[in-house]
């Protein structure tokens, strides 16, 4: 996979591609190889080892799904798990979606959710955001524009991935309030001084942000499904961009995501998953067809929302 | 990678495996690819993708490192981050370490810190301890006994790994004070209660893990580097097995780990990487031959305080 050619920074990047694109959805590309659309499943090769024709057939979903929504989209977030369940043929598949994104115009965001002491943390960045040195030369990685990763290890542990983002122009979204109703259990136990714990995420976040204006690039995965919590997580992170998964199958709804957006339309960012690829089970429609519907109906619903 | 033949709860595998081998030691494989063996380097193809070279010398290092340090250890320890940084090749290359290290009598444990919803923390034991459906039929995952988790998410997001590992008699291990200094920032805030929030990733570990008698298959990370912390996690978590990391490189002590090991041999298991792989740096000797005794001085040490 090729990296990227600009290496300007990425809260930036993000700013100028959501102005230019007029829209903050990103489209989650998540795919199950049990349920994919039938024009993915006919790209497969059609014998050979099990986990190359699913590797292959979910290469073509993402590819499929990118096709139909991209135009919606500043960014697309591709979740590990499902490709890396497909063992090498998943992780061809990752890289030949994250092209396709990239192709499309899209920002790439892997969702990872990847944390660990800092010398196996600086070796996520190197795989997601950066490259690895070898004895046989340099080894570029996936090449993303930006990574979740996870801050229970604490801030040495976030800083190889901080550093790795932003010596390539990318960024980081640390889960801060995550989206599952699990999320309550750890990162809203409250803290001695009464706040909760993901009050002090949300405080590292800001300080790994750094100063400056505009939007930082160590942002926020805050869920959609928790929107009491949002302007809280604005006057906490005023700079960072907030990631806002939920929306849809999770029981998130655009309109209350406001506060996400107040310091400027590029600082929060809906994603969207199968609320885009699995559309046509709503509808009698060509899954492709119903997608690229569902896709432009959240973009204008954010958009309304972002830039008004 | 074949699947595990015997489907016995992990606490009763891992229990005989102890026993039976006189150790508990872990061998951490992490390799990095720009400071292999000599040995190593000259196993990979003379030209070519420098991605698929460099795999294929991390997986002879992974087959070098195991063929010298098996004997002394029970399990093996991949730390996904080194193998997954090379893309394809790196997962081709963790499949073959993990083959590796079974085919030596080792237990695989896959350091994969992953945590996530519940739908994608599902898709992850699909990958790391069962198989994924599709519709050209199952494809087997790394078959791994065992993975570190991620408890930020919380009880929900666990579920689906506890449950996938227990369904293939495998275990996991969460995350509940690790080794790195960052981990006060996070794991050591103090709560309401007064208590730190490790303490509370300790009793969801205990819960989660069941009643019962010997090992559980839901044990715990708890770093090496902070014995102060063992006794009380000893007393939280009584039947968890702790994945103790820390020791060698990172500062930590066999001789300080005694209360991970009260109820029993298997009860701890004590990672080492470094300064098994990197043993040969302190002297003049081959590096097998170095590894081979560096892991050797460990397993009687741990073993003398385990089963002492």
């Amino acid at each position: 996979v090729a990296a990227r050619g600009a290496a300007a920074p990425f809260g930036a990047r993000l700013a100028a591609a959501v102005e230019r694109r007029e829209s903050n959805l990103v489209l989650g590309l998540d795919p199950d190889p049990a349920r994919l659309w039938p024009a993915a499943l006919r790209a497969a090769p059609g014998h050979g080892d099990v986990a190359a024709r699913a590797g292959a057939a979910v290469a073509e979903q993402c590819r499929l799904l990118i096709s139909a929504a991209s135009e919606a989209c500043v960014a697309a977030k591709l979740q590990l798990a499902c490709f890396e369940r497909l063992g090498p043929p998943g992780w061809e598949a990752l890289e030949r979606a994250a092209l396709a994104a990239r192709e499309a115009g899209l920002l790439v965001i892997a969702d990872a959710k990847r944390g660990d002491v800092p010398v196996s943390a600086a070796a996520y960045a190197q795989g997601l955001l950066g490259s690895t040195p070898t004895a046989f030369g340099d080894v570029a990685g996936l090449g993303a524009d930006a990574a979740t990763v996870s801050p229970l290890l604490g801030e040495d542990a976030l800083a190889p991935l901080v550093e790795g983002a932003r010596a390539s122009g990318a960024g980081v979204f640390v889960l801060v309030r995550t989206s599952n109703p699990g999320a309550a259990d750890v990162q809203d136990l409250a803290l001695a001084g009464g706040e909760p714990v993901w009050e002090r995420l949300a405080l590292l976040v800001a300080r790994l942000g750094g100063d400056g204006s505009g939007p930082a690039d160590v942002g926020a995965v805050v869920g959609a499904t928790a929107p009491e919590h949002l302007a809280r997580a604005r006057a906490l992170m005023p700079r960072a961009v907030f990631l806002l998964p939920g929306v849809g199958a999770q029981g998130g709804r655009v309109e209350d995501l406001a506060p996400a957006f107040a310091p400027g339309p590029a600082l929060g960012l809906v994603t969207a998953s199968r609320a885009i690829a699995r559309a046509h089970e709503d509808g009698g429609r060509e899954p492709a067809a119903a997608a690229a519907g569902a896709a432009e109906r959240l973009r204008a619903q954010a958009w309304s929302l972002a830039a008004g």
